[in-house]
């Protein structure tokens, strides 16, 4: 068994080496937040839900959704519809070097996600959250902090800080 | 001749009911800018170049791209491509209601067009600019202030401020 184990991983190593893209995305895809929730493919090309800024964390951000979200935020579709999943890109501020009183985005600091699944996310209004600095997941402890919050500041809006900025 | 071209305005308007989506989006097509430049179709549904913020006009801005744009700025093709097109949206900064020290878009402000065409902008290079308010294009002596930032500020960025945000 353990020689066939062996046979498999040296198998897939030569197949990495001449698949490297296709063993990539699998091994993004394979990170996943002590939520189960993982960094949804491709996010970086989804439409602007709507920048935001925060003075406490010197940071300044970007709020993506995926194709499901951004018309549940367009129609303001409440509760959103599953499958919907919301990114934000956090960065810290930097002063822009060639425009005096311009910030741009710096180190990035995080990238977040709210992922809709009213049945596997139902203790925590539907939706599931994952945590992500430098490609890996925060632990559970960290995961723990999101669902407070947003349970108590934006139950209105079916807990999504987040409007559509038009 | 008047005769007939009340007829025409009388079927135009007929057309008009019949087809009121159509005619939106001629409408819209047809604000120009004094460089030439007009509201892109469908540019609020680009993908992020990346966020800024202005703290003396105390603003909060997203600045999207074409797919032209986009391909450019993520393979950091100098000079961008004729076709390319960047948009910036900017809004004044709103407190959320929600979350203390943070800020999210408020009122619009303006939305902004960078085009390129080599050589239709040749005098500005390659950059046609367009500023719009409420809809509205800006008038001439605004326009003319947009190139002589970009030129002394950005030259060894095809004249472009925004980097691509990762």
């Amino acid at each position: 068994m353990r020689r066939f184990a062996s046979t498999v991983v040296v198998l897939l190593a030569a197949a990495g080496m001449l698949f490297p893209a296709l063993l990539a995305a699998t091994a993004a895809d394979i990170v996943a937040a002590p939520t189960g929730v993982t960094i949804p493919k491709g996010y970086r090309n989804w439409q602007v839900v709507a920048p935001s800024q925060r003075d406490d964390k010197d940071e300044i951000r970007v709020i993506l959704g995926n194709n499901m979200a951004m018309k549940a935020v367009r129609t303001k579709q409440l509760p959103f519809p599953d499958g919907a999943i919301l990114a934000k890109l956090a960065w810290k501020r930097a002063k822009s070097a060639e425009f005096d009183k311009t910030f741009v985005p710096g180190e990035p600091q995080r990238i977040e996600f709210m992922v809709k699944d009213a049945k596997k996310y139902a203790a925590t209004g539907g939706w599931g959250f994952g945590r992500f600095v430098n490609g890996a997941p925060a632990d559970e402890k960290e995961h723990g902090t999101c669902w407070p919050c947003h349970e108590s500041n934006v139950k209105g809006n079916d807990f999504v800080f987040t409007r559509y900025a038009r």
